[in-house]
């Protein structure tokens, strides 16, 4: 069994090119169904142009940043013997490879929306077939594009580098890649999305008295576009990194020779590709499970895609023991991957029971409505925070089982488990955005009644998924950054700092803060960009004739160039101070190397702030997405007529819980996961630094 | 220069008593002031009994907690041969000690209240010098009676108990009795304050229309009892606890010989007793400072009160140079132990830098609630993570500092030197609830307007004052819990635990979670209990004939007592939750340990849980006291003609962050300060268990 221990990287690359063929005939799948009407056409075309305008510009600056990483990159080889020249270039194919699969991915999401609207006045059925196909080419993509780059930088670097350790070292740089499109991609895209989806609703609906997805509203369009960019394209950067990361991780662990045996080294690099590959070929055939029929319940469409989810996990959980058997890599990694697998699942479960209306929380929180907005604002802080307790546990038993299995490896291959089924639970995820905007388009062309009413439906259902994704993208950053984490305090032999080292303690509390600078940098960052939005729509309605009246076209296109302006200018101090601490920190420290200066600032401090920073994240996160969740949810459920229904005191109140849990779950909850691994893939990628 | 040394318990002894003396003579001069008419009288009575009933309820249930506790100790020593059956003394002695001190000082502050009113009707200095006098009261008996018990414990547990290390273990028997008291009356006192306030304005300002503190509001006398469980017994508690721990952990460190030189060990003792010693007669000496002119703006009160904080603070740093002189313990104690001092003045400082409405945070913050109640809360919320910076770099600063100085007894020193001038910090803190009761008597007692203008300058400065407490509060809690940790990770021997071990990493994570647990239980207990009071007071209005024209009374008791209740019964979870987890994690590992449990859980758990707990604890705690603060000068900001003024959208917006931060900053926030010093505590207490 020699042969598939050392030529898993081949055998990963194949399953990653049947990946692509897939997604290739979704594509040309989706892209043969009917466009609809004239109108619902004009409409998707401005959406697409938005979307393509955004990333467009998102990738100019990217590609600045790219330049200066790789400058910097080659200067860390210069000076370390263990960086190698070639980690630039594993740097620039995770920066391509990320972005490729956002670019595939949000351009078909933008052109299945329409389809999935004309697809929805003939059938539930095919209107969910349609939305799912375009969430499959995004989760597909990611997974496909991330194994292809990491199976051939894999064979790549350990040829042209002699040290193992070194050549996974440069290996990591494909993270840092991936890193780098994540960072403008989910904190920026977060930005636009919440800045055009709230800045729509200040003037529309509260102004104007318009209704949501008003055509009049000049800022529709610009809402439409930044849930493509905000929930498909940002959505996948950042589990295009965790999934990549993971990997990494797991084969750089291995490479260290830490929690598997001497003699298993290769056969410890092989499982991570290995269960990669099988877990993309299982999520390719578990999605053709999403079908539904016509008279589908919301139950029943919501079952509908578990029932794809769940084969995908308990066929990758028979992989992973029949690979592990193989390789005879023993139970311990069997225990430790299935760990990561269950607590993914179960992180799901719990984030639906905070979040969804069909559970006591979020129907106390509507309840508390009746209270006023400062009521269900603090019951829903409330909720968010006791939210944190079962996926802290969940990382925590995770985290005791796989390294009581299998050491430190246990924790790499547990995050490779957690993420193995990623194709298809991504996919369930970017569904969500797409029949969102189906909906929109419905509206906007006024279609009738019937179509929307299915939208809807559809739409609720990709409510769901995306609360329990954006769980599942916690909790799995969350195991990703502790790998990374083990990877580089194995890397810089920092493991047995003394626990009271001042600079340890101290590295912990500034790990600590930094999720909530970073937090209020993205919060404030939407309120302000709202705030030109609401200037400029305001502008729009005085100054263009009948525009009210329907009788002339807004003004959609300078809406997405402000949400686009604005979401790239606020990113830049959050995003500089994520991979600016680690750098000074490690400066620092090597220039402190031997004077006082290393009294107070040492490898040390960063492995504190590495720590701190996870665990802070993680909690804040939690409690953010949550919250946020719930206050959606429950302002919905005023809306189907409870306490009130629409336009009661109640539901007054439970718009304000919205408002603010729309920044909270969709713009600085899901950028603390990108802080948390970008912190640690830095470091992990400046280690040979630190070890000078 | 060894007699001060050897007899340092004996000198600090007789500056408690000095203070008690003190502290007597401020009673008796209170006491003798004018209480004004009949109908002032009366309502500072009814006042006077709701907080006698709450305090007496209060110590009913600490009574019982006290009981079970010294059965535990005593089975701990049974098992222990390093706890003393004394530790139960100590404990109970703690307990008596801040009991006594929160019962006079708030006893005083009752009768105070009415006193300022009357003195206010005369002349604005001497309405200062009564409430101020009040402050003192509180501020000079919790620095006395911890200091006295400390003193006696120390002698005492050196007598009975041979071995020095399992005494100092003894007197941290001590500072568990002060948590004891501090979680009920910090906790319980924090959601009384909080549901009285928040039910009273709900019904009262909002549904009847009538203005705070009208007569009418069945509620209004709660709501006052409130500021003082809650802003005088409460705070008085928290700071107890941190004053006593402080100087207990840096006995104990000097006991352990950690920073400091063999021979050296019973200066180290002597130190944190004659800093305390001299710092409460210089806090004495300064507090005459405290007087102004009769045409005193808003800035020559603060300037007043702080030329008595400065000039205490000056003199402290004095006191460290020459006492570490004379007990030749050389300049790494000054160092430490000054730079405690300046980091708590300059905590002080940022948080009236983000919490008051001179500058530009508030300001903008009060601009922003033109956009509604949601852009308000969500840049209140931006603000308060902003404010962590600067006081986790203090913290951060101070830690480095003291450590480099003199080893982990500089981080115990440096808490015992930001906490030396308490007897003053807390009197400019307890004395803003006596002037915002003596503004309610003026207005129920419908005293003339110059009366109220007066006392609301007093009590616009109270804010001001209380806002900088809470910062220091939170600081010093940090400093002392670390000095506690530090304590008892040396006692424990648990140092040198790798930083990877799974058990530190998940403690770690659950310590995280933790403050999050705390406050949202803490949060809902406010919002349950404030609609009770809802409930009560409709049911009033609705029942009780004549009692909106004013011709019936209503029935405050019913109110106070419902306030009681809540309180007591709502803090029963989070208090059990913050003593458990220690215990429990303890318990497991000493079960675990040398089987297979031992692999999940052990010490190091335990050690990751404080840590953990420290720094989520921390930054949390800083956000929510300062977005509470900010939200609640905004809202003041508007009030005084800005942006609309009272009654204009904005008003209202900021009403709704108010009420938010209402549990924000006087529940929640402060709570955490017991959630982080409890589990410390504990901890140190427990160590010997681990230790087996």
């Amino acid at each position: 069994m020699d042969f598939i221990a050392e030529n898993a990287n081949w055998l990963s690359l194949i399953a990653s090119v049947i990946g692509l063929v897939f997604a290739g005939t979704l594509v040309r799948w989706i892209l043969a169904q009917d466009a609809g009407n004239e109108k619902m056409v004009k409409i998707s075309e401005a959406i697409q142009e938005g979307a393509q305008a955004f990333l467009k510009r998102e990738y100019r600056y990217v590609a600045m940043v790219v330049v200066v990483v790789v400058i910097a990159l080659l200067a860390l080889s210069a000076v370390s013997d263990d960086s190698s020249p070639w980690t630039a270039l594993a740097f620039v194919s995770g920066a391509v490879a990320s972005a490729s699969a956002g670019y595939v991915g949000m351009s078909i999401a933008v052109r299945a929306n329409v389809r999935t609207t004309q697809a929805s006045s003939e059938s539930l059925n095919r209107g969910l077939r349609v939305a799912f196909a375009s969430g499959s080419v995004m989760g597909t993509m990611v997974v496909a594009l991330a194994l292809l780059g990491i199976s051939i930088l894999f064979f790549v670097l350990n040829e042209v580098i002699d040290d193992a350790e070194t050549a996974a070292n440069a290996l990591a740089g494909f993270g840092f890649g991936a890193t780098s499109i994540a960072i403008f991609a989910r904190v920026g895209g977060g930005i636009f999305t919440k800045a055009a989806d709230v800045g729509a609703d200040l003037v529309g609906k509260t102004e104007a008295g318009i209704p949501e997805d008003d055509p009049r509203n000049p800022a529709v369009i610009a809402d439409n576009v930044g849930d493509n960019v905000g929930d498909v394209a940002g959505m996948g950067s950042d589990l295009f990194e965790s999934y990549a990361s993971s990997i990494i991780a797991a084969i750089t662990i291995a490479t260290l020779g830490e929690g598997i045996a001497p003699d298993k080294l290769t056969e410890g690099q092989a499982f991570p590709l290995l269960i990669a590959g099988i877990g993309l070929l299982i999520a390719i055939g578990s999605s053709y499970l999403v079908r539904t029929k016509e008279d589908a319940t919301q139950a029943s469409l919501l079952g509908s895609l578990r029932r794809g989810v769940y084969t995908a996990s308990g066929l990758v959980a028979i992989a992973v023991i029949v690979i592990s058997l193989i390789l005879d890599l023993g139970s311990g990694v069997i225990i430790a991957t299935i760990s990561g697998l269950i607590g993914g699942v179960l992180i799901g479960f719990s984030t639906e029971y905070f979040t969804s209306d069909n559970y006591k929380p979020t129907k106390n929180l509507s309840e508390s409505s009746e209270g006023g907005a400062g009521i269900i604002l603090i019951r829903g802080l409330a909720v968010g925070m006791e939210s944190t307790l079962p996926p802290v546990l969940i990382v925590m038993t995770v985290t005791l089982i796989a390294v009581k299995a299998t050491g430190l490896y246990g924790v790499a291959v547990a995050a490779v488990g957690m993420l193995s089924t990623l194709a298809i639970t991504l996919a369930t995820d970017a569904y969500g955005p797409v029949a969102d905007n189906a909906g929109g388009i419905a509206e906007m062309a006024e279609l009738e009644g019937s179509v929307r009413d299915r939208t809807d439906a559809l739409d609720s259902l990709g409510n769901t998924t995306a609360a329990t994704g954006k769980g599942f993208a916690i909790g799995s950053a969350v195991m990703t950054a502790l790998a990374l984490v083990s990877a580089f305090v194995t890397a810089t032999g920092t493991q047995d700092v003394s626990i009271l080292d001042a600079r340890l303690v101290t590295g912990l509390m500034l790990g600590a803060m930094l999720p909530y600078i970073f937090s209020a940098q993205t919060m404030l960052a939407v309120s302000k960009a709202a705030q030109q939005i609401v200037v400029e729509v305001r502008r729009q309605f005085k100054e263009i004739p009948g525009l009210m009246e329907g009788t002339a076209d807004p003004d959609y296109e300078r809406c997405v160039a402000i949400s686009t302006d604005s979401a790239i200018r606020e990113m830049v101090i959050p995003g500089v101070l994520a991979v600016a601490v680690p750098v000074v920190v490690a400066i620092v420290a090597v220039i402190g190397d031997g004077n006082i200066i290393g009294d107070f600032v040492g490898a040390e401090t960063l492995v504190g702030v590495l720590l701190g920073s996870l665990i802070s994240a993680f909690t804040l996160a939690v409690m953010m997405a949550n919250a946020g969740g719930a206050w959606d949810n429950a302002k919905k459920y005023i809306e189907r007529g409870n306490f009130g229904g629409k336009g009661s005191d109640a539901h007054k109140a439970a718009v304000v819980g919205d408002t603010v849990g729309d920044p909270f779950k969709d713009t600085s909850g899901p950028s603390l996961n990108i802080l948390l691994k970008l912190l640690a893939i830095v470091s992990v990628v400046i280690a040979p630094l630190l070890s000078l």
